[in-house]
């Protein structure tokens, strides 16, 4: 088993220890995933990155995780292997955002 | 190398050949990891999962692909193992929520 | 003064007298709008419209009420004028959603 | 009628001719309102307020417009008035931002 094999095992085990699969349908499991960014992003709300990421790392790691853990429970729904997705997307964006064009570039691909 | 330290190696070699790290502060990671949930919630907007989940499984791949990748850049900056912050968080978790009380339940853990 | 001014007064009043415009650059207020529009999509976490509304109705004014502050304050910020910017957007919508394409349809304008 | 009904109104008038409150549940405006505020916050992805808010002002206005467009129509589905529960929250947060802890404080009101 990878060690990405068993993390998944983990998180599968926590949710189905508590019978959650009759929740977690992928639509919930968007919104939660897009409650848990915003509860990372509440970490920096009116500050610099440079003020916050000493003083609440911890912080930035549990709701870090929290991004993660749902990532991969849609992920494991739809059968879909986290790291082969990875691997495609960043095909892509290689495509959208070729090397020439948007080197030191922070703007959207539309817009290079 | 474990599978998870050669994603991220790939990760940051598609930030590094764009020199995309002066960009890449916490606050701007965290926004963009919002921005990426978001866009995943949209395909499922005013539908319901059966609706969604077949037909635009590529579309959902590249969207959860997208929050994953900048997640991965978030940890890497700040020198996490994402497989242990999930670990770590599980475990909190564990606490928040106890078997007994939370089994079969779509409650939040304030209100268990 | 209309109500519509006199609302959007008790707002600056409120941040004047904290001396709050400091930090209410228009970036960060855009972080604040995404982040209690999370706060009032939790209410709906797991479950649906007609389990949420009526036991939650407190809330959802709550997180609803906060939205609309951040959302006046950006506006006050970049001189809009909430009604005419709500006008005009209708306008377009009118044309990205023809009535004879759009009735009855809950699909984006570009699959229509 | 005040020109906040006559706004609410014209609103009501665009979902109506297209028969949308079929779809127009609470839980997906909630979501709804979280995608726009999203593609508000997206305008000011990897820059500073100063950057983006002249160049990108036609944007700003119509994802502000979009945001508030999707919480009207929340008010309007509970039978809230937008500026009564606006004057009770800013009530609310009075009582959790006192002026004197408050004032110069970019602090979350628990840690004030």
């Amino acid at each position: 088993m990878s060690s990405n094999e068993s993390i998944m095992s983990k998180i599968n085990q926590f949710r189905d220890d508590r019978n959650w699969r009759q929740f977690h349908n992928e639509k919930d499991l968007a919104i939660s995933i897009s409650i848990e960014a915003s509860e990372l992003l509440e970490l920096f709300q009116w500050k610099s990155s440079t003020e916050v990421k000493d003083k609440k790392l911890s912080r930035i790691k549990e709701e870090l995780a929290d991004v993660l853990i749902y990532s991969y429970m849609m992920a494991d729904n739809l059968d879909l292997d986290v790291e082969e997705i990875i691997s495609e997307k960043l095909k892509l964006n290689e495509k959208k955002y070729p090397v020439d064009k948007a080197k030191n570039k922070n703007d959207k691909y539309t817009e290079l």
